[in-house]
């Protein structure tokens, strides 16, 4: 017919190079595809897509009167601000390049290529996370709270340059690599750390949910990079730069640490719990160590379900979405956060954190979070006056989309 | 027939994420689109498009002996380098992501979140520009010169983090909202400022054109961040960063400025006229006022119409554009603009420009501006010699391109 | 039939403003391309294509003892990350946008638009690189070693903004142009030094192969902008910031420099040869005049082609890659590169490499290098102890991928 023959006209032409047409589809950005050989799978894919995310916080802290500066204050931040692409190309490589702008300069995050010689082991060179745990190794898009819980930032996770493996089949997820230091830190070109990170996961279906069992072991040498280690912490939210608890850089001359993880999953419900215990070495010295955990549980008001996937937590997609004739999923969450940076001759302080968050999520790519959190500090780096244990209060809230 | 056969064979499979196929426009780089759900349009649409710009000067200004320093020399600048990305999300969400690499940095520009709960109401929450006036809110791609007058630099005009509505139906615009800082700015975590901004435009079709009446509403507290305020501009040109009009830091708190907007456009014609008046608070001393203000006409040369939109000038699309038997569309400017920094006991100087601009659009998306501004300088901050009144002369050339 | 139907209800609405169907290839990302005018290739064509490459290197320098610092270890660098996008607009515009983010930071490459009045004449404004040689003109992605011969970074090519025209018509290539400065150094306002480049290629089919005879001139002045010069080379690696010859900074006006280009490619085999003699011009003194080249002999092991066109290397496409039966393609480079900046009162040293490379393509996009360099140093600028005069060894080891 006519009407046939106009829209043929109108088909996109064969692509010589792709050799198969290309497909759209999205997951927030659009996602191009296409097979590199539609007749061979085994050649891989050609893909790409666009990556972005935005958080803009507004969140303080109201201590006590005494502790110096006026950095706790309630104040603005672009949490983080990403622009970035992924793809993947012939020969079953892939990779990820995206920088986070959010504090007007250039921050690497995940920036690497990857190739899987099977579906179930991937290999990565490049800057990525060297497998810490459970929540650092869930994208923060997807955290229970505005920020980690805080031996995440006080034993200094991080992204690094390095080569690792990751093997996931089933029930099981097995991690491991070497790893140098993060990419900033080896624009110092004596910079010669280096560490070895592992992580396990087991996560069988038990009853209505599904089990996560984790492990992860990390030992660092700094090689002459540096001589001191310093752990430290924020006090829940991030807008200020003051923490209340910090070692301070004390000699060391690496870090060995250990991590246990465990949580439950099913349907609208999930509980967490991590702990991490770091030992830096100090020759000659006693080798302090610290511990740091929370315990969390959440639930879905709404006919929701918590997503988690291959050893991480994942993307809540909302049933009836805002502008869908619903209003999105609303979760709440509770948690008791500990971090412990005082042990022998080093007394950087306790910090303990009662929090509640209310998570609204509209729709898959837009997320609201309020939550606040009580704040018990004991041998504070930080004296409020002369005093040196005290309560703060904190309030946050986060916008975020991403693409 | 087989024709067909062939071609439909090479139609892209159906995405079953998007559940609907994806058009590609063009409007500079490709715009990805798709309906969320194609047989509801309330649950709206996604969308992407990169965008990027380049603007490379040469300018200088020809000042009299005596004033300190060779900033003033001819030099090449690239004005702005923007590289980023805008879309729209599933739930009337959208978003805009924006970086300015022109100084080997990063400077945040556009970079939030906006929701439509109806087609004429838009809520935006991160770094935007608070609505300061006519021509600071029309884009940089489409200004008459290639810098705005210069009281909009004068009196600190930049984006800020805030959160805003804009209401926009037939004839009239309002827009308000409350602002922190410029993102840069807020990686100080002290930084508790804070402003409230309003604007209306209303722009009612008269005779053969369309009228622009506005007004602005400015008001600041720098709540602590700060105890100084400063105004300053450049000499016509953007290639110098000497000041010769500069009111110096002073003592102040916060600051409250009104702006007044008259513009007439008809076809190939415009006229243009803005004031801005604003003054800053000191407690216990008198509260300084300054002005800035220009008057401007244009007219196209080439049978092409002056594009307005929206309470802002927008893109000049030529008729007949290079490539496709045309020249593109050539314009004439001429302009007075005026900044008076002396009030009271502060002496900050004051700047006369007369401006004189031709600009070549060669296609929609190019642009070239050569423009002339003869300057007179009373007051001086920067002296030549001892002179604080003397005169000079400004050329400068821009090409562009966007998409 | 009902296939059909179906079928052809999926095919995408065709765009209004790109009034043609827009079409996907795949070069590393998609590029997406249309007509502008399907019955008017006049008009030129609309594209767009994302772009991004990432190097990661591991090297050291194997030195004498007594050299200070401890830079020439091994360590682990983040070589090059960009990312960026180039199309085409309407009227036979096009442009470039790329940045280096590796540092953490911003560093632009490419930033232009081009005009193309002809198939065979291109204009470019904006930051490119003024045909210093066959290595420097040849991407980074394609050259034989990590690294390209001593006298490119030595003799300070880089990116410069400027405004050049190339003529290329069957075996010609004349390219010329005249440049400010790099655009981060232009964010000095009083810089207002400019060059003057130019070179010639003729590559006539000989034989099996293409012979390539290049030649080019460049003269600079500083302007004011600065009054020394300085020359200085890494040792064969950039894993370190030192280098073991270096003129130290030296009072100069500007300079002039020439190149000469020689090389034959056939099939499996190149030969490549270059030298490059730089004058420093210094009112008063003598002028110095210091060398660099290099001679490069290079084959496939696999049944490969060199890739050349243009009067640079391109990209060599494995035949048979990874994950389509092949393993890729294999190359085995040997070179012989000198430097030498000693003349007159100058004594920055000079510098040997014997270098050795093997390069395994996989696929058309990801590349490994691995090479190793004796090195000869003579009146060394940095002294191992006493001695000026030394040897040394360099291994490296690169991943890289682009799109």
């Amino acid at each position: 017919s006519e009407a046939t023959a106009a829209a043929v006209a109108a088909i996109p032409p064969v692509s010589v190079t792709a050799k198969a047409a290309a497909a759209i589809t999205w997951d927030g950005a659009p996602k191009i595809e296409a097979a590199v050989d539609p007749k061979d799978p085994g050649k891989g894919k050609w893909s790409f897509k666009p990556r972005g995310r935005l958080q803009v916080d507004v969140a303080g802290v109201d201590a006590p009167n005494g502790i110096p500066g006026n950095s706790l204050g309630y104040a603005t931040e672009l949490r983080r601000a990403f622009i970035g692409m992924e793809g993947t190309l012939p020969g079953n490589f892939g990779y990820r390049a995206e920088i986070d702008v959010a504090n007007s300069g250039v921050e690497l995050t995940d920036l690497f290529l990857t190739y899987k010689p099977k579906p179930e082991l991937t290999l990565t060179l490049g800057q990525h996370k060297p497998f810490w745990g459970l929540e650092e190794t869930t994208s923060d898009l997807f955290t229970s709270f505005m920020e980690r819980a805080a031996f995440n930032s006080a034993f200094g996770f991080e992204r690094r340059v390095g080569l690792s493996a990751t093997y996931a089949k089933n029930a099981l997820v097995v991690q491991g690599g070497v790893f140098a230091d993060n990419a900033a830190d080896l624009n110092n070109d004596a910079n010669n750390s280096y560490s070895l990170d592992g992580r396990v996961v087991f996560m069988p279906r038990i009853g209505p949910g599904t089990l996560h069992v984790g492990g992860s072991v990390h030992m660092r040498d700094f090689n002459d990079v540096s001589s001191t280690a310093r752990y430290r912490a924020r006090p829940f939210v991030h807008t200020t730069d003051l923490r209340l608890v910090d070692t301070k850089a004390f000699s060391a001359t690496g870090e060995t640490s250990y991590g246990a993880e465990l949580a439950y999953v099913a349907g609208r419900f999930h509980a967490t719990g991590e702990g991490h215990w770091i030992t830096a070495r100090r020759p000659g010295l006693a080798d302090p160590t610290f511990f740091g955990g929370y315990g969390e549980v959440g639930i879905l008001l709404t006919d929701d379900t918590t997503a988690y996937k291959g050893g991480v937590y994942d993307r809540i997609r909302p049933k009836n979405p805002l502008g869908a004739g619903g209003i999105g999923a609303v979760q709440l969450n509770a948690r008791y956060d500990y971090l412990d940076l005082n042990d022998g001759a080093i007394t950087g302080g306790r910090q303990q954190v009662a929090g509640v968050s209310m998570l609204w999520i509209p729709t898959d790519y837009v997320r609201f979070i309020l939550n606040y959190g009580h704040i018990w500090i004991d041998d504070a780096a930080v004296a409020a006056g002369v005093d040196r244990n005290y309560t703060a209060d904190s309030l946050g809230m986060r916008a975020q989309f991403d693409f």
